[in-house]
């Protein structure tokens, strides 16, 4: 089902909620994207199970069911967030890894933007630029504006891990699968990114120092993408770094304003996304698509937090944003807008925040909030 | 060799500055040890080979020689700073990496501490307490007290990797291998440190929702290290948390006082311990050792920044604090001591810093200014 074929008839969404807080804002996404009326074709959401509480009830975390609807009649989907067991559970294995290889979203597309930056580049706002209400900790960075770019489908993804008993004990060994050619589109699609941004800037994160051959092969692939065949010096104009990942991490917090797309084997933009995330005041701000070729699902970036779930109290602005990524990958660039624009005036008049973001207010509030500006 | 023999005679130190600033850092080191005079045994410093600039010349980044004479004629060792190659060369590989498992160093131990943290408990000082003058980066944050325990011989650095071609392009592989018996012994390592610290607290890192049988195995190893035969309750004091790895770096950022001993497999514990020194405010403060349990290598976290190689502004505090942690380890508590207050006394006065932090000496300036002091 390619997305050209969904404008002019409806929009179907699949919706998987999954687990803890997830339930929670995908409510907040889904009333984000009807308010948008008419604006996009109808939208029909799709509820479909998934997660690590569905696994405990039916010894499943991913039914077929969900996967085959996902690819034969869905356009796009949202998923909120999945448990994690505490101890091993034989024959449980993560429901968004598996869908993120079923349905080939080799991109997981994170941007990080701290909330003065929106303040700043919103010219349509009447409300005075000032530092924004967020600060209920004052180190969120006020000059955080880049996307983190995670190849979604292998690195220690692939998940092939066995254990052997020896005689000094156990040992268990995982692979760790570096390709050419997913290097090469996560690369494509790191270049496309910053051509299409003002600073034209990728930075490759790897660790070849240690790992030359599979380290090596990313940097290497990646580096090259703008001398294919058929590139024609489309990417002359974006300048390239790379930086071994704990010293990114470590950039990141010093100097985050020297980063603009940052491009990184599946792990490390795991856990890039996480520290540039902690920059901006909160994870429940922060969301993200997962991208293939012909499917997009959007994924806030948080998890399932369970200390907080049920308690009306999860920030939804992290999935209410990664509708709007969504609905932008798809080409519904005006409706993307609008809801951002409700987001950020939110957050901006500081009044109606959850308490991640040293507001006292309830999820739905926030959301009502937001549907009230789109 | 054991350790109990050093006493009374000579302490033969290995002397490893490798490429870059290492070679501006390790002086420093020598100059704080001889400083301590004769409560230590009398310090013969042997000067070793090692690094990329070494490979460059000689196509040997540790050359055999290296080894053997730390092998048979060292006490201990201090290790600089290693270059990374910007391409891939082949025959090279990292001469730190070799040498923690060839020497068996098993554990590498990161303490990172805010320098305000320091003042406060430095019942001696006559100083005012207040913020430290390092506040060149005002995010620096002042409740940061913990130590990273990073396994250090195992996990992705056993550098087993292929590459082969295929009808898709290249495909590269490597093993991350995880053994019961080193995560056995890395744990016991941090249930010992937390033992003897005042928040005897271990928070275990891991990524076991992806890597359930590696990160499973090493979760588990370590959690049971307190009913491992003869521990008999030793360790009932000590309180265990968990935390995925990507989390884990995110509320290092927001929250970092929740952190006492973190200990964590190779790779994530490399990561942990760059962002752990960003809170501080600089590489240029974190110390380390390498361990085993018969050698201890101390190294500074910082790596050879061949930006700033050369101009003798390279903060020599990192590696000063190493050679304590070395000497504190060998049973040289005192002289660890008088080599710590020294420092933190410099930091606390802040009136000769190197430009990390926001000052205007030399790495020879700041030097002196610590010998003065010992
Ligand atoms: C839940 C977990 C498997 C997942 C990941 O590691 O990809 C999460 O941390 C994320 O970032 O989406
Ligand atoms: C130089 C490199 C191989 C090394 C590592 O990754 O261990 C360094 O980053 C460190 O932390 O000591």
């Amino acid at each position: 089902r390619s997305m050209a074929t969904t404008a002019g008839r409806s929009l179907k969404i699949g919706m998987l909620p999954a687990d803890g807080i997830g339930r929670e804002v995908l409510p907040a996404a889904r009333a984000a994207i009807l308010a948008l009326g008419s604006s996009i074709p109808k939208p029909e959401f799709i509820d479909l199970a998934a997660g690590f509480e569905h696994f405990t009830r039916t010894g499943t975390a991913l039914p077929d069911e969900t996967v085959s609807v996902l690819q034969q009649e869905c356009d796009c989907a949202m998923f909120g967030a999945v448990s994690s067991p505490s101890r091993k559970v034989t024959g449980y294995s993560s429901p968004i890894v598996a869908l993120r290889k079923k349905m080939d979203l080799y991109a997981n597309i994170r941007p990080v933007t701290s909330v003065s930056l929106h303040q700043l580049s919103d010219c349509n706002s009447t409300a005075p630029i000032s530092m924004p209400q967020v600060a209920a900790d004052p180190t969120a960075k006020p000059d955080v504006d880049l996307v983190v770019i995670r190849e979604n489908t292998e690195c220690l993804y692939v998940k092939q891990e066995n254990q052997v008993n020896t005689e000094h004990g156990k040992e268990a060994r995982a692979t760790r699968l570096i390709t050419e050619r997913a290097s090469r589109r996560i690369g494509e699609m790191a270049f496309k990114t910053a051509l299409a941004r003002p600073r034209k800037h990728v930075t490759i994160i790897h660790k070849s120092n240690v790992l030359s051959i599979t380290d090596g092969l990313f940097r290497e692939t990646v580096r090259a993408v703008p001398s294919l065949p058929g590139v024609n010096g489309k990417y002359d104009e974006v300048a390239i770094a790379e930086q071994l990942v704990d010293s990114a991490v470590y950039r990141l917090f010093r100097e985050p304003n020297i980063y603009d797309v940052m491009v990184a084997p599946n792990l490390y933009g795991d856990i890039l996304s996480d520290a540039a995330a902690a920059l901006v005041g909160s994870l429940g701000l922060v969301p993200s698509i997962n991208a293939g070729d012909s499917f997009v699902m959007g994924e806030p970036v948080h998890g399932s937090a369970p200390d907080i779930a049920g308690q009306d109290i999860a920030n939804p602005l992290a999935a209410i944003r990664s509708a709007a990524l969504m609905l932008r990958h798809l080409g519904y660039g005006d409706g993307a807008n609008r809801i951002e624009k409700a987001v950020d005036a939110v957050i901006r008049e500081g009044k109606v925040l959850t308490p991640d973001l040293g507001g006292k207010s309830k999820t739905s509030e926030v959301t009502n909030e937001v549907i009230k500006r789109i």
